[in-house]
C-alpha cells in the first residue's frame, strides 16, 4: 500500500506510524520541492544507500563517545575513504551531492579538509595569476597538499585592517619575511590549522620599504610535506577545546622571520614586482562576492540545522507519552500539549522559511555573478546588505529554535543521545564567524541609512532594476489591513505589509535619530554609535520583510495543491508568530490595533491545532537520514527507549564496572569512615 | 592608596585598571551587600586563601582538557582532599561556606557526592523513622556510603505517578522485591548513580497483595561495599555524555527481582507492617517543602551563573580593543559600543535582580518553614506557586543571558578558554531538572487561575496575611503613570505598576478564555490545554512582578549612598529593559502610550551610557575568584592574550607535533596524490 507519507515502514513505533498516516499531503512531493525535483531526491537516496553499503564510510562508535584525538583520527580515516569512493558515489562532482555525501560520512562536527575545500581552494581559484594556478591548483584539488585560511589573530578578527602579522618584502632575496611581532599577532582560530594542514593562505600586512600597503594574502607552506613537521621559524598548534566543532583542529600560528618566495604572494589582483613596485588591484572590493556567497549558503545550512532539530523533537514528541489530559484516557503524546506545539511548530515554520529563503538568496547570488561578468556591479552592495542581515537574523533565530527543540525533549534532550547538543554548538558558531552578528547588522544598517537619506531627500537612487529596498520609498497603508478572518483567505499581503511598515518606520526613525544626534553636535561616528541599537533593530526588521516575502513566494510557487495547503498553514503560522513577536513595533504608532494583534495571536493557536496532524510529516519531508542527525530520539523508526540503552553501552565509563575513582579514592575513604562508626 | 574598587592590583592590564579607577562606589561595600556583611565577605576571602595554599585541592590541568574518566577520577581525588581539609577551612559546617569551599575546589561541572549531599542525605533526614536514622544517618553523613536519588526513568520524569519500577511486598521473606518490568522502567538520569554511588533512594510503585499504593521511597544498596561491584540482580551504568555536567556519572539502573528488607522502606511518613498492613502518611504533601527549597536555591545559583558570565564578558570587553569609532583616535574598547552595552548591561542587571530575589525567596522559605512548625501550612501553596514560576523565568533568562555574554566575547567566547560554554551547559540544565519549565509555569498558573476565580466571584480568599498575589484584587490605574523624566526621580512604583497591570490583565484574560472554552463545551481539562500558552504568559508576567518588587526592595535597603546610586541605575535599567520587552502587553489595551514606551526605550539607552563607567566595578563586586569561573577571558588581572596561548598548551593534540591522523591517513593520501601530478 502506498501512503502519503513516504517514510512509513513496517515495524516502526506505532505512535509514529499513526502520525504519519494522518498526512494530508504527499511527503514525496514536498521533498521534491525542498531538494529541487524528483531526480535530485532520488540521487540523495542513492547516495544514502551507497554510504550504507560501505562500512569504511561509517563510524565504529558514535563520535559523541570519542576524545578529540579519536575524532580527528577517525575523520582523517574517512577523508581518505571518501576520496576513494567519491567518483563512484557522486555524479559529475555535483556540489549538492558532494555536500550530502560528506554530511552522511563525516557528520556536522567537521573534518580535516573542511577549510581546504571551503576556503583554501576557492581562494586559490580566485586570487591567483595564471602561473600560480598552474603551479598550485592541480596539487591542491587532488589533495596533494592540505591548506587552510589563516586570517584571524588573537587580537583581531572583526577589524581586519589592524591585523599585526607582517609580510616584509626583502628585495635582496626576492622574498617576503613573515613575522609575528606581538603575542596578539598570533594567528588564532583558523580551522584545520593546528594539525591537519601543511599549507595556508596567510593574511598579513604587506610592507615594502617600511611602507605598509595593508593586508594581503600569501600562500605559505607550514609543514614539511614528507615528515609533516612544522618548518623552522614556524610555531603551530591546536587552540584547545571549544563549545563545538571539536573534530576540527582550529589552530594557532606564529612566524619568526619566516621567508617565502615573492611568487607566493597571491598575485591575481595586486602584485609586487621584483624591484619592489607595488601594483594595485583593479577592483577595490575583490573578495566581496565570496563573502556574500558564504553567507547565502549559511542561510540554507542554518535552515537545515533547525529542520534537523525540529525533526528530532517532533518525532520524539509523537512517541513520548507523559501525563494525562483527560482522566481515564491514558497518557498523551506530548505533541498534544498546546505549549509543546507552541514550542515546536514555529521552529518547523522557520526551518522552512530559512531553507527556502536560502535557496532564493543563492539564486540571487548567481544573478549578481552574472551581472558582474557583464561588468555590472550595481547589485552587489544590495546583496551584501541583505546577506549580512540575513546571516545575523537566521543564525540567531536558529540558535534559539534549536534550544527550544532540545528542551522540548525534556531530560533526554540534554543527553548527547538526542543529537541536539552537538547541533546547537555547531549552528551557534554561525553567530560569530563570517562576521559577528552585531557587526553584520550594522553593515545592513549602512545600506538602510543610505536608503533613508534618499527617501528624506526625495531622491530615489537610479537603480537598474527593482530592489529589495523599494518598499521603503512607498507610502504604504497607515492602518494595518488585517481583518478578523486571519487564517482564511489571502491575508499574506496584509501581513507582509506589517513587516514592511515596521521596517520602514524603524529605518526612518533610526535615520532621524542619527541626524538629531549630529545636529546636537556629535561627530558622525559618535552619532552612529549612539544610535547603534536602533540601527540593528531596523536591520532586523528589514530582514524579516525579506524572509517573509521569500517564504511567501516559495509557497505560492508550489504546484501540488495538497502540499500547497499544508505549506500555506505553515506560512501563516510563520507570519502570525512573527507579527506577535514584533507586536510592540506594530502597536506603538497605532498601525495595528490591540484587537488585530489579539486575533493574530488567536490565529497562532488555531494554526497550531491545524498543523498538529501534519507535524510529523512536515519534518519527515526533509528526509534526514539517521546518519545525518546522530539522534537516538529522532530515529526514523521511533524506537527510542531501547536504543537509548544500547547507545549508553558505548560509554567509556561502562568498560569496567569499578573505576579507579573508587579503588584509589572513594573506596578507601568510605572504608575509613565505616571503620570509625 | 585605597581605591573604591577593591580589586585593583599592580601589574594588571592597564585597561582594566583604568576601568576600575572609574568606580563611583566602593565595591567592598556592594560585596558586603551581596554576601551578607563584612564578616561573611572576609570569610570568603579566607577560604580562597586556604584553597590557594593547598595544592591537593587544585587541578593539575584545566578540566576542559580532561576526558570524562579523568574528570571523574580527579573529582573523586578532590572529594577525599576536601573531606580532609573541611573542618580546618570551613567554620561550623556553615552551608554557605561549605558551598563556596566546594565551588572553589570542584568548580561547576559536578562531583561524585553531589547527589549524596543534595538529595540523599536530606531525604534520609526527613523521610526516615528514628530506627532508620540510627542505622543510616551517621554512616551517610560521614561518607561511609555514597548515595543518590533514583527517581526518573527512561519513560517517566514529569509524570511521576506513572513510574514503572515496582516494589512488591513479599510477606514470606519480610522484604520488598524491586523489579524493572519494561525497558522504559529503567532508572535513567540520577546523578552519580552510574559509578560513584553504592546506595540509592529508589522511588518505586509499592505493591501489597497485588494492590498498588503509588510511588514510595526505599533505601537500596546497589554495590558491594568492599568490592564496589554491582550486586546480583542489579544492572547499573553510566548513561553517556551530555551537554554538560560530564564530571557527573548520571546513571541507569535495572532491577531483576532484587530483594531488600522491609525495613529499607523509608518509614518516616508511610509504613508497611510485617503483616502487610499499609499505614498512610499523615500529611499528603510531604516533601513539598524540599522542592520549594531547591527551587529557591536555584534562583540564587542561577543568578550567580549569570553574574559569572557577565563578569567574564564585561572584563573582557574592557580589554578587547576592536575597531575605531572616531578616526584617528585608535581602536576602542568594545565596551564602548552601544550594541555591546545593550548586550551586557541588562545581563548585569538581571544577575543582580535574580541573586537578590533568590536571597529574598530563601528568607520567605524560612518563614514558611517557621509557619509550618507552628502548624500553619497556609503559605506553602503560594510559595510553591511563586518558586515554580521563578525557577522557569530565571533559568530561561539566565540561559539567554549567558549566551549573549558568550557571543559578546566574539570568537574567543566560543573557546572553552572563555569558561562560558561550560557555564551555559551547566546553567541551562536548570530549565529541565527540578520540574520542566513549561510544566512549572502551568503550576503557577493553577494558583493564578484560582486567584482569578476569586476576583471574578468577588470572594477574596481569607488569608492569614499579605500575599504576593494581592495586587490582582486591586483595580490599579487604567493609565500608565510614567512621565517623561523616566530615569530621574522615583519612577519605580510607576514601573512596578506596569508589571502588575500586565500580570493582572493576562491572568484575568486567561481565566476568561478558560471559561469561554468550557462554555463552548470543552472538558475542563481540554479547556486548560487550549489555553495553556496564555496561562504560561500569565505566569511569566506574575513572576516579573515578583522579581521587580524584590529587586526594588533590595536596592531600597542599601544604606551606602554611593552604592545605592549605582544600584539604582541598574534597577532602572532592569525595569526599563523589561518594560520594553513586554511592550506589546502594555500597548495592547492602551495602558501605555507609544510615546511612553519610546521614552522608556530612550531611558534604556541613557542608562547604558550612565552605567558604562561603573560596569566593570559592578561585576567585580561579585568577587568571583578566577578558580570559580575557569575563564582566561575573565581573569581578574586582565592578562588575557598571553594566557590564551598558555592555556592552549594543555591541548592533548599539542603533545606531539605530528598526529597519527597524518601518519596513518592524510600523509599517505597526499603523497599518493603528489606522485600522480
Ligand atoms: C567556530 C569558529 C570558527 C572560526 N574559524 C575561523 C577560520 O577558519 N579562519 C579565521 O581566520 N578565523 C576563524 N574564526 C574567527 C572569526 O572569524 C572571528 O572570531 C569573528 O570574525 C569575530 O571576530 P572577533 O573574534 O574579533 O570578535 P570581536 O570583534 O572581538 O567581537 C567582540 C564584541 O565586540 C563587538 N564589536 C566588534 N567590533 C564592533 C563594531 N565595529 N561595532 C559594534 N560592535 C563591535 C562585537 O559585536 C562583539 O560583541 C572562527 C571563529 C569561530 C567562533
Ligand atoms: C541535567 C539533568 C540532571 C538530572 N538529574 C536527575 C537526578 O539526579 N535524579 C533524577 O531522578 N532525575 C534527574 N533528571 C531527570 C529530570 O528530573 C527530568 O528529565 C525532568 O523532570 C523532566 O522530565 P522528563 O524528562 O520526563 O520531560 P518530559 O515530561 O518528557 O518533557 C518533554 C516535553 O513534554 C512537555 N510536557 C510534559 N508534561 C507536560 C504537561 N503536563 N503539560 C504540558 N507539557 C508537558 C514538557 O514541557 C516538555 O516540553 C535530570 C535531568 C537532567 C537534564
Amino acid at each position: 500500500m502506498v501512503h502519503l507519507n513516504a517514510l512509513i515502514h513496517e515495524g516502526d513505533n506505532p505512535d509514529l506510524t499513526s502520525e504519519r498516516l494522518k498526512a494530508s499531503f504527499s511527503t514525496e512531493s514536498l521533498s521534491e520541492t525542498i531538494y529541487g525535483g524528483k531526480q535530485k531526491l532520488l540521487r540523495r537516496r542513492e547516495i544514502v544507500m551507497y554510504v550504507d553499503e560501505h562500512k569504511e564510510l561509517h563510524d565504529e562508535k558514535p563520535v559523541e563517545f570519542m576524545t578529540r584525538e579519536e575524532r580527528i583520527e577517525n575523520a582523517a580515516r574517512k577523508v581518505v575513504a571518501m576520496r576513494k569512493h567519491y567518483y563512484e558515489c557522486v555524479e559529475n562532482e555535483d556540489p549538492a551531492e558532494t555536500h550530502y555525501f560528506q554530511m552522511l560520512c563525516t557528520h556536522l562536527d567537521g573534518m580535516p579538509i573542511g577549510l581546504h575545500m571551503g576556503m583554501f581552494l576557492p581562494t586559490l581559484y580566485t586570487q591567483t595569476n595564471d602561473e600560480q594556478k598552474e603551479k598550485w591548483l592541480a596539487k591542491a584539488a587532488n589533495l596533494g597538499m592540505i591548506g587552510t585560511y589563516a586570517q584571524t589573530e588573537i587580537g583581531h578578527g572583526t577589524n581586519l585592517r589592524m591585523l599585526e602579522t607582517t609580510a616584509t618584502f626583502d628585495r635582496a632575496s626576492d622574498s617576503f619575511v613573515l613575522h609575528s611581532p606581538t603575542v596578539s599577532s598570533t594567528k588564532w582560530w583558523p580551522g584545520n590549522l593546528g594539525k591537519s594542514s601543511n599549507h595556508a593562505i596567510v593574511v598579513a600586512q604587506l610592507y615594502i620599504d617600511k611602507k605598509c600597503y595593508g593586508p594581503h594574502t600569501f600562500l605559505v607552506q607550514l609543514r614539511d610535506e614528507e615528515t609533516h613537521r612544522a618548518l623552522p621559524g614556524i610555531t603551530i598548534g591546536d587552540i584547545g577545546p571549544k563549545f563545538g566543532i571539536n573534530t576540527i583542529d582550529n589552530g594557532f600560528l606564529r612566524f619568526d622571520h619566516f621567508k617565502i618566495p615573492r611568487s607566493n604572494m597571491m598575485m591575481g589582483h595586486s602584485k609586487v614586482e621584483a624591484d619592489g613596485t607595488y601594483v594595485k588591484p583593479i577592483h577595490a572590493k575583490v573578495g566581496y562576492g565570496a563573502m556574500v556567497y558564504v553567507r547565502s549558503v549559511m542561510t540554507l545550512m542554518q535552515g537545515a540545522f533547525l529542520a534537523m532539530a525540529a525533526t528530532i523533537a517532533t518525532r520524539y514528541s509523537a512517541i513520548r507519552r507523559q501525563g494525562v489530559i483527560n482522566p481515564g484516557q491514558g497518557e498523551v503524546q506530548v505533541l498534544d500539549y498546546q505549549t509543546q506545539q507552541h514550542r515546536l511548530f514555529p521552529q518547523i515554520a522557520r526551518a522552512y522559511a530559512f531553507y527556502l529563503t536560502g535557496k532564493h538568496i543563492r539564486d540571487m547570488y548567481y544573478d549578481v555573478v552574472q551581472n558582474l561578468s557583464e561588468g555590472n556591479a550595481d547589485t552587489l552592495p544590495e546583496l551584501h546588505a541583505i546577506t549580512s542581515g540575513l546571516k545575523s537574523v537566521v543564525t540567531h533565530q536558529v540558535g534559539l529554535g534549536i534550544e527550544q527543540c532540545r528542551m522540548a525533549c525534556g531530560g533526554h534532550g540534554y543527553s548527547q543521545a538526542s543529537g541536539i547538543p552537538l547541533l546547537y554548538t555547531v549552528a551557534i558558531g554561525g553567530c560569530t564567524y563570517e562576521g559577528e552578528n552585531m557587526v553584520m547588522l550594522l553593515q545592513t544598517a549602512r545600506f538602510l541609512m543610505r536608503t533613508a537619506a534618499a527617501v528624506r531627500s526625495g531622491k530615489r537612487p537610479a537603480t537598474k532594476g527593482p530592489s529589495q529596498f523599494d518598499y521603503i520609498f512607498v507610502a504604504g497603508p497607515r492602518q494595518c489591513r488585517l481583518g478578523q478572518a486571519m487564517t482564511a483567505g489571502n491575508c499574506v499581503p496584509a501581513m507582509v505589509e506589517c513587516f514592511e511598515h515596521v521596517a520602514k518606520r524603524l529605518t526612518l526613525r533610526a535615520h532621524e535619530r542619527l541626524e538629531l544626534r549630529k545636529n546636537e553636535g556629535r561627530s558622525k561616528e559618535d552619532a552612529w554609535n549612539d544610535t547603534a541599537v536602533d540601527l540593528t533593530k531596523a536591520s532586523r526588521a528589514h530582514t524579516r520583510v525579506f524572509i517573509a516575502k521569500a517564504f511567501a513566494k516559495a509557497v505560492s510557487d508550489i504546484a501540488d495543491s495538497a502540499v500547497s495547503k499544508a505549506m500555506t498553514d505553515l506560512l501563516h503560522l510563520y507570519l502570525s508568530y512573527e507579527i506577535v513577536e514584533i507586536g510592540t513595533s506594530l502597536l506603538e504608532d497605532g498601525f495595528m490595533s490591540g484587537e488585530q494583534l489579539a486575533s493574530t495571536q488567536k490565529a497562532v493557536y488555531e494554526l497550531l491545532a491545524k498543523i498538529r496532524p501534519n507535524a510529523v510529516s512536515l519534518v519527515d519531508a526533509f528526509e534526514f537520514d539517521d546518519r545525518e542527525h546522530h539522534s537516538v530520539l529522532g530515529r526514523r523508526d521511533g524506537h527510542v527507549y531501547e536504543n537509548l540503552l544500547k547507545w549508553a553501552q558505548h560509554s567509556e565509563l561502562n568498560k569496567s564496572d569499578v573505576l579507579p575513582a573508587f579503588t584509589k579514592y572513594l573506596g578507601p575513604m568510605m572504608k575509613e569512615a565505616r571503620s570509625k562508626l
